[in-house]
Parts: structure tokens; sequence; C-alpha cells
């Protein structure tokens, strides 16, 4: 039986990204089923959605037959888990404690980039991203610590592949989101970000992603704290 | 080679606390190296100490002779790895991916718990707890879910175990410093979580560290938003 994948909008919803991307790379076959954002609010189309299907009322979901699995890394686990021949995750188990690392931090952390500077792949924001850089420290801090982050990775591996454990893995496609950030702010990294970066929005998965969300239409509200409208 | 821990103050660091259990519960031995909390300021000794360690700057991190591992889950998927005879998580997959769900959960979510139920196992905040339930709806909403969570999984399990998934796993020292501050804060819950958090602060592990964090003198000014003193 066929995995089914719940996601959210693609220009907006990064974790819904992340799965999505995992499976289309390593060609885990599923049906996506695409749950339009309105609002969280609990009486919002989206939520009571998302309700019937588990009671994390969130995005993403993979349903695996009767099992429901709630959560982007969880569902990236269970997938690796399942398909160890595809190697999700690095084979090496020292590589792999590295990857869960900086997945764990992407996880929990690097809250003022995710407030002031959300995912809008359609969207072009230079102005905005110099300004939230002036006014707020916390997410100049915070990408100097991305970037210090993803060029010691990129340098440290000893293999010619472009990714950040040499061959693409779940760390990709959880960095993914932020590197689009990156890029429709206009934010400048180091030339080794830059140049992941560029890898990144070319990578079977995440090209599709970016294509399918730029044909999406919808102006959702809660996710444009920087315009009207399109 | 014996592994190495590195963790904050047994009274407040809910991250540290974690992995710490869980080495504790199944026996895996470890050296532990306490660092003390004085501040998270760049120039803390915190910091600073912890900055020397890794460039997350950050508790708990462990130490495997050359591999420095961040982030308690990380460190938990790498004791669990290291050592499967163990089962440090549940041994069935289908459990396995509910129990991921459940902690990737507390990983990233719980936000306005943590920021206005601080976890301070030496302190009883009666009061307190009632005014923050009173005045923020968002705590009280995540509460909720926490009690629907937590006894959902009471009592979807088939085994006579008193555990989430049954035998003790990486879920209950996830949400074992969550317990911790319902019961400090003495918040009400259903009987099934109740009798939970009684067990979970029985249990080995968990009652050597409560015992150790009763045992602390510190007063950290940033974890004490409600006292001016001990």
């Amino acid at each position: 039986m066929k995995y089914t994948l719940y996601i959210g909008n693609k220009n907006y919803s990064t974790w819904s990204m992340r799965p999505w991307v995992v499976m289309k790379y390593f060609d885990i076959p599923f049906n996506e089923k695409l749950v339009k954002f309105d609002s969280f609010a609990d009486d919002s189309l989206f939520k009571k959605t998302m309700l019937a299907v588990s009671k994390y009322g969130t995005v993403p979901i993979l349903i695996d037959g009767d099992l429901v699995i709630s959560d982007s890394l969880a569902i990236c686990e269970y997938l690796a888990e399942k398909h160890g021949d595809l190697a999700l995750w690095p084979a090496d188990p020292k590589k792999r404690a590295i990857a869960r690392s900086l997945v764990a931090k992407m996880h929990s952390g690097f809250q003022a980039i995710r407030t002031y500077l959300p995912m809008n792949i359609e969207a072009e924001f230079p102005q905005v991203g110099q300004i939230i850089l002036r006014d707020h420290l916390e997410v100049k801090k915070e990408i100097m610590f991305l970037d210090d982050l993803l060029s010691s990775s990129l340098a440290s591996k000893k293999s010619s592949c472009d990714y950040l454990f040499g061959n693409f893995s779940i760390a990709d496609a959880f960095y993914a989101p932020l590197c689009l950030r990156l890029k429709n702010y206009h934010i400048a990294t180091s030339s080794s970000v830059s140049n992941y970066i560029d890898i990144i929005c070319n990578t079977k998965g995440i090209k599709d992603w970016i294509n399918e969300a730029l044909q999406e239409r919808s102006f959702v509200a809660m996710d444009e704290p920087y315009r009207l409208q399109r």
C-alpha cells in the first residue's frame, strides 16, 4: 500500500516541505493530500480537517496503513528505518550522529529566523531582509551561527559531493527551507553557503517543490507579514 | 572508553535531564560534567565553557571518543543505536514511530508551558500555577493537549507496564521534566496522568536526578521568574 502524506501550502509550509522532499528525492511513492491553510484557529477549515486525521491537528502527517505519524522528524526517522537501503541518513554512525544534531537544532531552534523571515517561496523581499537584520540582532546572530554550522559541515566532508554530509540526506531536506528564506530575503552568506543554496534549489525534489509552490495562487494573510496582496 | 555527558544545573536544566535519565535508567556508564548556569550571555562563564566543548555552546553534549554530539534527542538516538540490545525506543516499529512523534512534539512544542512554567524542582509554586492558568490561555490549551496526549498513550498500551509505551523508553525521559513542572506548579491533571507523574517521580534515574537537584544550592536568577531568593 502506498503512503499518504498530508501537507500544507507549498509556498509557506516549511515543515511539510521536509518529508515531501525526502520522499521525492529518494523515489519513495506516496499520495499527496494538500490541505490549504486558512488559519490555525480551532474553527478553521485547516484545523478541522487535520484534527480529523490526527489529534496533533498539524501538517505534515504520514499515513502508512493504520499508522498515523505526526511531525517532520518522526516521519523522516520512520522512512529511514523502513527504507534502510536508501540511506536517508548518512551511512557512517558518526556522521549520522552529527547530522541528527544539526537536524535537532533546526527542529527546535532558529526561532528568530522563523518569526521574522517566514518562508514565502513566491515572493522576494530584499528590503525587508535588510530592515530585519538592522532591527533584530537575534536574527543576525542566528544567521551568523547558521552560516558557520553549514559552512563547517560543507568544509569537513571529504567527498566531492555537494551536500552537508556528502550525499543528499535528511539533513539537507531540513535546511532547504532555511536556504529558501536566505535567498528570498536576499540575506548575504559566505560563498560556500551561497553555493550550497544554489545546489539545494536545483536538487531533485526541492526543484519540484519550488515549481509547484510558484504555481499556487493562494494568499494566506497569517503567513504574509510583509504584504497586503500578491 | 566511557562516555562524558555535559549537563547544566539539575534543578533547572530540562534538556540535560533527558539523556542523563536515559543513561542512568539503562545503566549506561558515563562521566558527568556539570557546568553551572550563570547566564546565557556570550561572555558568561557557562557559554565560554560550553563553546569550548562544541560550537552549539549548549547542554547537553555527549562525548564519545572524538565524537561530540549536541542536543538531547540526537544524543538519545545515538545511544539507542549503539545499545540496540537495551531497547531505548519501543521495540515495535509502529510504537516506535508513535513514540518519536510524541518526542518530536516535546522537542519543538509546548512553548507556552516552557515560557511560563520553567522547571524548578526544588520549589513549589501553587499560586503561580493558578495565576498562569488564569492569565495565559495558551498555557491552559497546551496542558489540556498534553493531558490528552499522555492519557491516550497510557490507555492504548496493552501491557500492564506503567510507562507511555509499556516499558520505560526515551519518550518517558522526554516527558519527565513536564511531569515535574505540572507537579511543582500544582497543575490539576486527569487521574491517569496524575498516576503517571507519581510513577515518573519514583523511576530509577529520575529519582536520582530529583534528589541531586534538591541538594544543589544555586539560585540562578534567569531561571527564577517567580522568586527573589530561595
